[in-house]
């Protein structure tokens, strides 16, 4: 296990949509542009929040981009950008530490644009 | 993406509950008194853990707690106050950064009491 | 709540498993052994990902390994050791503070060998 030195740290893109054709399509597009190298869709997620002083409750999923650092603003805001909510939930993890090997397979797949 | 300023950095509270419905009490609770701005519980979770030297299984629900960091001991507290666990696991996890529209809206929501 | 002080700060561990039964052979042995206090099995998780510039989607489920930072970088070689896939993600998450109760009842637990 390396500590994740800072210039291959990695991150995780915490993030909830409405279901799961929403979340494969932003997967996707992040994945095929060289953005996240896995994105993790836990299915059967259920939110409660208040709208206008009324409990609600809300069938979501919630997703797990897996990133690198120096990728993680530019993944967030496209996420923001693309996202059906006005008003989204986009939070960066802190990962302490991530096994080598995935880190650099992680360097092999992402590009910079 | 705003760098989570100090007065208002947001915290995910992550616990688990024997069930959807004690998970969507306390949940209510928190969210009615202001306390939390959203609650995602994850249901089809197994969880394994050793008890008198057994290992045990059951059968639990996974809840992020959304909240800003200034909320969050209050917010540990009560759930652990609540809990029907003699010992459960209320963590913090640390959150890096969230979009800014977000973070506005959290703080449009929480009361501080 | 205590914050997590140096000697007790306590640690999730994030890996992804193709199936339960992977998942649980790993979680048990790792109990067992008193290197984890709990781990939560999540089911119902779809990844997607690039494999030879192709998408990708496959079933998984998502493990969340509680220990004390002391045992982290341990229990991840083990997991590392034992998983099936050439290169898995084994991330070390991390928690700002957890219950007092829990963290005590993680040291009483947790065996170091």
């Amino acid at each position: 296990m390396s500590k994740n030195s800072k210039s291959d740290k990695m991150t995780i893109v915490y993030c909830l949509y409405p279901d799961s054709t929403e979340a494969k399509k932003t997967a996707s597009l992040l994945l095929k542009k060289g953005k996240v190298i896995c994105a993790n869709i836990v299915k059967d997620v259920e939110s409660l929040y208040m709208w206008q002083g009324k409990l609600q409750r809300s069938k979501e999923v919630a997703v797990y981009f897996k990133t690198l650092t120096s990728f993680s603003k530019e993944v967030q805001k496209e996420i923001v950008k693309l996202h059906s909510y006005d008003v989204p939930f986009v939070a960066e993890l802190k990962v302490e530490a991530v096994n080598m090997e995935y880190q650099q397979y992680a360097k092999k797949i992402l590009r910079s644009t």
